[in-house]
């Protein structure tokens, strides 16, 4: 006993170790990784594998290996593995299969990977509404045996493979033997179609708590199902996508240090590229207020901080506002009540850095006296705008998103260069406007 | 049969109307609107509102409601409504709950919320090593019908209740009856220590793919299961608190539109402040070039540009390295692959954007005629510092998060406002010095 218990740990290491260096493993050391574990340790590690990841091996490894490896996995986790590999090694992974295992998997590949039907599963529990509870346990111990993957749900369907209602596992082990399944089953079912987007599918495990779905045709025929740890990877993967978005670029495919470094670069000097070439408006405002620079220098020194100060204000407001959009608290609707809230938010927000400003410059200048005689004014210039740009760019950032989805953009992605380049470019005009009301006769 | 379809669909309808009006109605008129639904379709709605909802539900209806809509609740959900509780209601809610399950929270409560420990459910499915597969499925039964939850996986205990081994409720149900428990189960069994962040927890079920992990103490005693539908709320909670920090602010606590004004604007001026304090060091930075913008204006015109490019390469480098981090993609000792990595992207992200900047310059010189005789050295200037500051950007973003990392400060909060100083001030630096270089004897 102690010993297998120092050999339990022993194996544990082992895969510890192999899992800490996997990401910088290449197919052939992974491969050779998996050897040093038993049968039932690697066919656990390679279930725990990204569809990428098990697509490589399969591909690297023998064809026995690839065959048994293959139908190790569950229906709509094959699909996605053939939908990762090349092309060309599309149809030599799906000949692998059984034959009935062949025909499903072929159905799923027909939907899109993102939707409720590339997601699903084909193998679900199903019960007759007449059966007994235990004539229902007793079938589902034969499906079991045969091919089920996960009872979560229990899906009662009609002669026509129509959904008629749901039991819980749970409800149908506690119910009394001599009920039928009709009696104890519930009508109300959460259903998905069959082309809904995954997105909006995580949404619905969120808002409901579901442990799975039922993915159903316009007949309302059940198709598969589509179970809460698949939905998780979904999460994951959209959250990244998102907050790759935000950082002002194009999702990436894979991890970091798996995507290839000028794929990788291309899809950051694109949106940089966009970002610039929208950023060039600053030179061209600059260049109308080059003879109020000239005149006064000083109104030069605080242009950095001015348009961050925008830049930043409107960051916040816009990952707010879209993140809140993604996860279904803010529709489009709300809008009005963003503008007002995000108004007086700008509002208490300039306030908060224009005293700060105000109180920088005239201590400064009261210890190096570096902004001149007129200090006072520039001090009162630089408040008055930090008000100015702070309430602009909080406005733009919460409500550029509801504009752009209105017209059909995704606001995660659109938002950022938009916000930035109108932000920054009027934050300039702002700056010098208030400027030359306030130092008019002056400075200027 | 025609007319119930009519009827399920009037029923679907209010149920959707409700949930879109939700976030906007008040304690008051949701509990109005939870009496427009039948008892069973109130319950399901109840399960699938977060804790706070429930929390505020549950204080606002009346005491018979308050005690059947506890009683309704998982020990691990009661456990979380009674932490959204205001401080002064939770011993009453912990009343309401019948003995065992007072028992059940109470011991809940003394785990942090975002530990293993407080996510976990205590009902998990237990069987013995020497019971037939048989016996096995009528012990669960009996389980399920006194106070089991969930039964994706059963836990094998030996009469210390250590853990043993686990069977998944398939392969239970797929062997041959007489077989033992013993036979079918699998030792090696992936669990999770009591104090476990959620975080790592998280990334536990990802890289395994499994719907349960089981909580155990330093013995090996089973003293719940954390189960796969409650990381997905983890998973969408950490991406938020993530994405709200990549915005430069602190996270909220609930959603947006229900989070007070005042609490909102705090936590947004607390980092917007520390960024304009930071940013305040660039109009220090541009006081030193005060001279060289006196004797060339035409410098000043391009300021924003420059900082605005080093800002946006920075934070598309630390949102992609503190994302990676945060999946568990990038390790501490990955940083020297990253920085080498970041030094090419930087460089070569840095000659596009240069190159752009350099035509635009020249092209606008030969048909606008606004930057004067010096255009082809302004040009030069700007290309240059693009290459340098893109770079420098590059490299700050993402070595920057494994600093603050191997500091002990959490990367994803600390990387913006740091970065985005780091990266303008020295970009102002960079563009001047070039300048310096270029331009003396010319303009300078």
């Amino acid at each position: 006993m102690a010993l297998d218990v120092a050999e339990a740990r022993e194996r544990r290491l082992l895969l510890e170790e192999l899992q800490e260096a996997w990401p910088v493993l290449s197919p052939e050391e992974r491969l050779e990784g998996l050897e040093l574990l038993t049968h039932s340790e690697a066919e656990r590690f390679l279930l725990g594998l990204s569809a990428r990841e098990q697509a490589e091996l399969i591909l690297a490894g023998s064809p026995a290996e690839g065959r048994s490896w293959m139908r190790l996995l569950p229906p709509d986790d094959a699909a996605d593995v053939i939908q990762e590999a090349p092309e060309e090694e599309r149809e030599g992974l799906l000949a692998l299969l059984d034959e009935p295992t062949h025909k499903e998997v072929a159905a799923l590949l027909a939907y899109a990977e993102d939707d409720a039907g590339g997601l699903m599963n084909p193998r679900y529990a199903r019960l007759r509404p007449d059966m007994s509870v235990d004539e229902g346990i007793t079938y589902l111990r034969r499906q079991a045996r045969e091919r089920l993957e996960t009872i979560y749900y229990l899906y009662v369907l009609d002669a026509e493979q129509r959904l008629l209602g749901v039991v819980s596992f749970r409800e149908l082990f506690a119910a009394p033997p001599d009920k039928t399944v009709r009696d104890i089953m519930h009508t109300d079912v959460l259903t998905a179609p069959e082309e809904m987007d995954q997105e909006a599918l995580s949404r619905l495990f969120a808002e409901h708590n579901l442990l799975a779905i039922p993915v159903v045709d316009a007949e309302r025929r059940v198709k598969g199902i589509v179970t809460v740890d698949d939905i998780v990877d979904v999460v994951q993967e959209e959250a990244t996508e998102d907050i790759q978005k935000f950082g002002g670029m194009a999702a990436l495919e894979g991890p970091y240090l798996e995507v290839g470094f000028w794929q990788m670069v291309r899809k950051r000097a694109g949106w940089l590229a966009i970002l610039f070439v929208g950023e060039m408006l600053t030179a061209t405002a600059m260049g109308y207020f080059e003879r109020e620079i000239a005149r006064a220098v000083v109104l030069a020194l605080f242009v950095p901080l001015i348009i961050s100060s925008g830049g930043n204000s409107g960051s916040q407001a816009s990952t707010l506002v879209i993140r809140a959009m993604a996860l279904g608290e803010l529709r489009l609707r709300h809008w009005w009540r963003v503008v007002r809230r995000e108004l007086a938010a700008g509002l208490a927000l300039g306030a908060v850095l224009a005293s700060i400003g105000f109180v920088r410059i005239l201590v400064w200048e009261s210890i190096f006296h570096v902004y001149g005689d007129h200090s006072l004014l520039i001090a009162l210039t630089v408040a008055g705008s930090l008000v100015g740009v702070v309430t602009f760019g909080t406005l733009a950032g919460s409500t550029l998103p509801f504009v752009l989805q209105k017209l059909g953009f995704d606001p995660a992605s659109a938002s950022a260069p938009f916000v930035a380049t109108l932000v920054d470019v009027s934050g300039l005009v702002i700056y010098f406007t208030v400027a030359i009301l306030i130092l008019s006769g002056t400075l200027l």
